[in-house]
């Protein structure tokens, strides 16, 4: 059984992760910690878990991640993964950092985008983007993973087969996502009355996630691509849904651009392509899955793409990491 | 024109007033207040607004409310009206008091449900309860109004002609509320996720309009009425439905049972007699109806009412006690 | 009084016209009509009404529209608004067509995208598109109107002034409904179920509106527009949001595109600009306003803006342009 | 590995079953059925299970329910399992039937809420009400078992303990039902938009579940027990929570009170105490719990208890059944 902390485990993606390895049938949670005054039972603090998770919630102690945990997951706000992430690597634990510390190799980057100065760029050098789809042997080899965001995790996979074969030009992500990928914290905008049937676009231009999302095509594409990219809240729990425009290299066919995606993604267990219909968001709530279908039209084309914010974009696909480091079956726990 | 102030024109039921108001034919806004930094444009903190109501929020200032309004609706906390009420009052104004500062009589009562002395007990003599289907000749000759709260409105006009003719005993009050009866804050409760498809009881046997509800049935029974009331918060943004238990005096048909709703409510123009069906929550959102249904078995009775909990719970009620006092139409603006 | 018949009363958007006549202080209903068996009371079908409509749902007779109305709306699927509207324009009457029968001037872009032949050609010619920002003269000269689509009203509001201004060029509307922009029919993609949390894009490159928006942005332009046309179905009960990209004609400052839409708009009473923030979704669900808010980088352009598909996607809109052509105020029974 | 037949696999509870066996350790899908045109793949209906489900839905052919499958769940419309259940039960198989058909013992019963004659009265008498903290060790020797309703389980559930030990009278039981508890049919009143935000009571005191809760709890009282009962629909997808007010035979203290449900569900692995506060629906959404709080005053009791209207309440209490049945681990594949 691999032991499992997860810290930061109140946060909506820190309870996700630990709902997951809850039922996991080869890891078990040994640690969990956010700030509380004294040790808590879990389920005291959210009920939903009573009779599957019978654990104290403790104040982070660094000594006891090492001592109890094989894997760690970092469930953390920006700029506090750096001051654990470093000691749990050096001390040969699995970590899975969840934040978007390590995620960008340009720390200019990251000033500009997360407005802090990252202080330790050193270990950025070593953290491996974690997404299977893209990375599975990097990932294999590595126990430092970078987890990717949301945004990112769902319009790279639906990007991904084109932007390698250097087939698109012109790429506007148009995302959608529910209000839980704000995080849990009472704050006036997240209140119920406010999101009830409200969609609204935030941070154009502007999002944190544009340079992780270019940094990850240009790699695959060998050449700088730059994205427009406008996110926006729906009054939803979760989900992202996104809608991407690019130009195509020339005229295709449909079934001629799903080849690049099948010849991808063919046995890929967690991405689903939709030829039948564009993909709707309901169909992956709560699961691991990426679904993608597209429309072309001469040398236009529309791919849609959907996944859980919460799983995907976060916890389920940090635990797939997990498994793959772990040589468990990739997709055990997680179906 | 009516010239109105909101005092407290930036909680759900100040905000609902100030919408009613900016399309009222005889009245119109001069003063809205809540705390602020500066004089604010106010359709700038709620851009719903932008295009009818073009006034600052300002904050409260008694003599401006003096002043410009003939008008005061008092939409604070509770505690905090017993600090403007009476000398808004002393000046001649009609307040129209949306807390429950002035709806009880038994100011024990106050304090044992609201956990605060009541510091203005004198003026509590003088208060009208606005509960126009009870009250209407009184609040004509009046002009000060406690508005009744949300769950004694619905539940006091489902019960009203079968209390007043004495037919019922073991009264149990089901009801259910939209979130926004737990007013504008920022708290995790109150966040999306937390409600989406969310239901749960509160404040069983403890809810503080208990002694209200009581007051009014044992006013119009001439003897003391007890109820059991429960009350929920489902994840809606607005509306309450009251499923209501009682014994009847003897067994009834529903016929002669309707026979007293009608005869009490026949010319009134917000309350509808459902007779076919049940009511619906949908039925009266955004609206100062009052929809009620009943099922008879033998001696048994089930009543189910709704309203709006922001509207005819709150602000439309308010505005009708206005109407009346005022001379209007009752049912100018509220249609 | 303008008398009013709404012809077609059951589905939302006709229901939405008799909500909005019910309490219009210059016009009153006179008759309403669906299939029926027999006369009914149109509150008893629609609880909702109850109070404020007291009249009966009857079956379409011609005759009686001639003898009891001055404006007709026809709330009508596409192609049965041809067998009625040629004889009530023709008796005088003002009609107000909410179909898209008299939408499209080009017979065979008709056919292609509604897969019928239309059987009315000739009046086609006669019928002024119902877009007040666009053509309020052309209405106010009228008395035969064909109420603009949801999706073109929010997306050619959206872009006039940059279109009108020859700025724009690659227009990408992605569009996002509730799904009340589908109709009261009972189908399994309806249900709640279904619906719930859930989005998804459709019909992506073939939507009936892309020739709608498309004809009134090349009349406005003075030359060909071409667009490109994502509707997605959002698990709301109203509302759409639009997410425009475009290519601008040269670099722009925000403020430069701004001066614009002031130009064009400063004077509608029913189009907010939305400077500080993009526009929300719920500041105009249940109004007849369109908000816009526009974010500008380098020369591209991203204009995000939303109506209440039901308002001024069709019947408030549809009002508006009865207030025009009768010399009502433009804003009567619309705030 | 068990083998498990789903007869009627595309209503809900049908497709719920369908999903837990997917990733049940010990038990697959052999054979899905439901009316359709020829053999289909199961995850094209129902694009949700792709990647988990790979089966074709088929017409059902009761030999091959008999070949394939050691198990069979019957997830018909009432009165079509009476055509199936008793085959399937004569050739061995476990058969779990989630009609109404098996529940009730009484035929004139049967005969007076569902409207219909029943023609398999014989092995009513056979089969075991599948409530496992009631019947489970009947459960174990059965092979055969009437799956309980959805309100019933919640209400028995929550009621047992007290009923047993003689303490309660005057039952009446209020319940709000998601409306994936109505079924997946394509009707007006499951319309989202008829849904959203609605909430209404319907069938009070005529509810075809009240014999079947009335027998259960007679029969765990050792005397005839009646109950007042008000089922309501929420705008919810899923979940049912029940409140229930009843006189106790005394005067008790809270932790009196708990002592009869400690006592009786102390090693229940599904029922959860919540002694801090009332149960919250979202708690218990997609899972097996049921959740039930209480609170007491004088010898008045306020029951709260809740489900998932799928789960508990259909499909995982019927895949508990089978566990129970076979031998598995009771909670296996249900966490």
């Amino acid at each position: 059984m691999v032991r499992v902390a997860v810290v930061g485990a109140t946060g909506f993606t820190g309870e996700q992760i630990v709902e997951i390895i809850a039922t996991h049938p080869e890891a078990q949670l040994t640690y969990l910690t956010s700030r509380v005054e004294k040790p808590t039972p879990y389920a005291d603090l959210y009920p939903r878990h009573a009779g599957t998770v019978d654990l104290n919630l403790e104040n982070l102690d660094a000594d006891q991640v090492i001592e109890r945990a094989d894997v760690v997951f970092l469930s953390l706000p920006h700029t506090v993964s750096f001051q654990f992430a470093p000691l749990f690597v050096k001390n040969g634990k699995t970590v899975i950092d969840l934040s978007a510390d390590y995620r960008l190799r340009d720390p200019k980057m990251y000033e500009k985008f997360y407005k802090v100065v990252h202080t330790d760029t050193e270990n950025v050098k070593n953290a491996v983007y974690g997404l299977p789809e893209l990375n599975r042997e990097k990932i294999k080899a590595s126990k430092f993973i970078a987890n990717p965001g949301c945004y990112p995790t769902v319009s790279t996979l639906a990007l991904l087969p084109l932007v390698k074969a250097g087939l698109v030009d012109n790429i506007i992500i148009d995302a959608i996502s529910g209000i839980s990928g704000a995080g849990r914290s009472a704050k006036i905008e997240h209140h119920y009355v406010h999101l009830n049937e409200n969609l609204y676009a935030y941070k154009v231009f502007a999002h944190q996630h544009v340079p992780e999302i270019e940094q990850t095509l240009s790699d695959v594409a060998g050449k700088k691509q730059e994205i427009i990219f406008t996110p926006h809240v729906v009054g939803f729990e979760r989900g992202i849904y996104a809608t991407i425009y690019a130009d195509l290299a020339k005229d295709f066919l449909p079934e001629d651009v799903w080849a690049f995606y099948e010849n991808m993604y063919r046995n890929e267990p967690f991405i689903r392509l939709r030829k039948k219909a564009m993909p709707q968001l309901a169909d992956v709530r709560h699961t691991n899955f990426c679904d993608i279908g597209i429309a072309v039209k001469g040398r236009k084309i529309v791919i849609c793409a959907c996944i859980d914010n919460l799983m995907k974009g976060a916890a389920s696909q940090a635990v797939q990491n997990m498994n793959i480091i772990h040589g468990l079956g990739e997709t055990t726990g997680l179906m």
